[in-house]
């Protein structure tokens, strides 16, 4: 197997840290459009694996779908992971069908509200846009795994596994992530510094939240339905120390992928961000900075959510002044194998300390950039395995959990918990 | 008299609107970085008044010192009136000297905090960099008339008002300023549109506010000191039917021009923001959206405020979708001229309606440009004359008050009020 890795920022740059642990690529390539950063991440790895010679940098514009069907067929790659922001997503995704290559990512391409009613309607859905292209990939053998970060991804291997192995019957598989993580800066003050680049970020939390209920899966938007941002205020207690967090609905695309695969009534994603987040974003819809389509300053054209993003800290750079733990799960409510009612909360929890002494890499950024490795060793190894466009749920679980969780050499050492409640 | 309005945004544009009906000017000439918006305004004041002749429009980089004393020269213009953000003010006030005009601003050289106690102590105040060369203007027989607007400038006015005609001694003079105005989009939905520059907003309502107070004029700071920004807010009830708006303290310029030519014991400044402008300014502030200082975005360079300015709908723009009034006004404690105590507030209203029927501009800069154009007829008939640097408070405030309140066509038409409480 040979990785192309297309984004060096703090998911591209984690994943190859992870990586470098493991044997079962020949090659990884690690591309971005700034190749400062492609061989920053590319040192470090070697620094930190004397007599590593796997990895290597390259530079590639992700817009632009010949640049990266080029890069391809360059690096001799097999396998494209793209970790760059989600608005990319077509353009790696076509550009790793062209030249040949299976495909993985944690974001998929973006949604578009419904004109008319964009809180009651979905419009163009999270990744109605590689979908629509299933055949495509099918009839070249090859393969998409779409989703596959921590969230989505993890959450949906174990909606996978709670429908395969813990329940008869799902009423809701809500995603409920969480986390109690501090940035400081260096006078110990504490600044807002988002974990997970705050374009997507702002994507995700102020596009209309997508829910689906089965029960209205046979009209025309397919059971799926919008609500307005920050919809349904929940606390939820997250396990490990983080405690009760303020959760709303968020986009994901958990809800587009589950309901494909698994059986549920409802299927929802609800995040923990708290109440200065939904503040800030609040705040920056309000004055419009929000908006991705360029304005002019004085002369030159911006968008001001690349602004945004911008004069925040790079969350590359946040891990040594983070305190924290975050987590990931999925709140399973139904009824379980032996016919009982069951609530179980299958989750994920990562501790800044042990991401950053272990790897350098702050938490949020490496929880997601663990399980596509994950992913890429079962697929090096046969034990996953497809065609098309699929997503975690496609697969067994079992594998993959197990993987995860197993002690280091031979797994991850990534234990992942179980709470029925 | 011919005079150069350098800037044809909100405030340049209204000033043109209000001379326009006035006879004590040969020639007003229009600059702006965009020609095009110098020639809009020109186009609007010559459509409102046909056979109109005296208005012309001309390009400058407000930045360029050289530039602005080429155009004062090529214009023959004996005053300049200042009317871009205040970040051009060094460069204007210089380039109007070098040409021999004389000069007028709404807004002073910006302050620097104080490196250590920004929140105690001043730094470098606003209007330092102008009065550290009141010699040059003096020995040139020139005058520079800083600081009036409404805020400064009105405001200033009264202060002088008060001590000359109402007050024998002044405990405070407190600058009060609240609106109750609503800005609608297409939908009829309220939106944030500031009325006034973002730009000039932030900067004055995140700096350190200063105060002055006379029992300190003899520490190293000469009176004045500093707090945290939106310090000691205060309910403040405002004539006219705007009623009670919280204020808090902000930098501006009166606190820095009263006390050098009025007496009274302290002079604070306090802005009735309300409730989600504090929020907004905090929360740019938390992002660093605030700074001025470029980002790379991209593979451009831009202030992170020059964003937010640009995403804002322009204040030039607002006027139909605006309802409601803006006060700007001087509260005024201490012992009145019949020696008992006295608490008088001072006021102009202006009302969006009339604002937009008669002028075709938005109240607040309306209001802001009304008074420079006064200033300037004052200073054409020889009613108001000097040299040097003087602030509003430096001129006998009858005439201006007469002038700003007497019945069209002898006077702007425009009254003040007082209200003794």
């Amino acid at each position: 197997m040979r990785v192309l890795v297309i984004g060096a920022g703090g998911v591209g740059d984690a994943a190859a840290r992870i990586a470098a642990e493991r044997r079962f690529f020949d090659a990884w390539v690690v591309a971005d459009r700034d190749p400062a950063r492609a061989e920053r991440t590319v040192a470090a790895v070697t620094a930190r694996h004397p007599g590593e010679d796997r990895f290597s940098a390259a530079s590639v514009d992700a817009s632009d779908e010949a640049a990266v069907e080029a890069l391809v067929r360059e690096t001799g790659a097999t396998h494209v992971l793209n970790a760059v922001d989600p608005r990319f997503v077509t353009s790696v995704f076509a550009g790793a069908l062209a030249a040949g290559a299976d495909y993985l990512d944690m974001a998929m391409s973006l949604s578009r509200p419904h004109p008319e009613q964009p809180y009651a309607r979905v419009g163009v859905k999270l990744g109605d846009e590689q979908f629509a292209r299933a055949g495509e990939w099918e009839s070249a053998g090859r393969l998409a795994l779409v989703g596959i970060g921590v969230e989505p991804g993890l959450s949906d291997v174990f909606a996978r596994y709670a429908a395969d192995h813990l329940f008869s019957e799902i009423d809701e598989l809500g995603v409920r992530d969480g986390a109690n993580l501090v940035v400081r800066d260096e006078d110990g003050t504490e600044v807002f510094a988002p974990g997970f680049s705050m374009w997507t970020t702002i994507e995700e939390c102020l596009n209309p939240p997508v829910v689906w209920e089965a029960d209205r899966a046979g009209e025309p938007d397919g059971g799926w339905s919008t609500l307005p941002p920050f919809a349904e205020p929940e606390v939820f207690d997250f396990p490990e120390g983080i405690g009760p967090v303020e959760c709303v609905h968020v986009e994901h695309e958990e809800v587009l992928l589950m309901p494909r695969w698994v059986d549920a009534r409802r299927v929802t994603f609800k995040y923990g961000l708290g109440e200065e987040m939904i503040s800030v974003l609040r705040t920056l819809h309000t004055l419009g900075l929000d908006r991705t389509e360029p304005v002019d300053v004085g002369g030159v054209r911006v968008s001001p959510r690349d602004v945004v993003a911008a004069v925040l800290p790079d969350p590359l750079t946040i891990g040594p002044r983070m305190e924290g733990r975050t987590c990931a799960g999925l709140w399973v409510t139904g009824t379980g194998t032996d016919g009982a009612p069951r609530r179980t909360y299958l989750y994920h929890v990562v501790d800044n300390a042990d991401s950053m002494r272990d790897y350098d890499s702050q938490c949020v950024v490496w929880q997601t950039a663990l399980n596509p490795v994950v992913a890429l060793e079962l697929l090096a190894t046969g034990t996953w395995a497809g065609t098309g466009v699929l997503g975690p749920e496609a697969f067994d679980a079992v594998p993959f959990l197990d993987l995860l969780a197993a002690p280091k050499p031979e797994g991850y050492g990534s234990p992942w918990g179980l709470e029925d409640r």
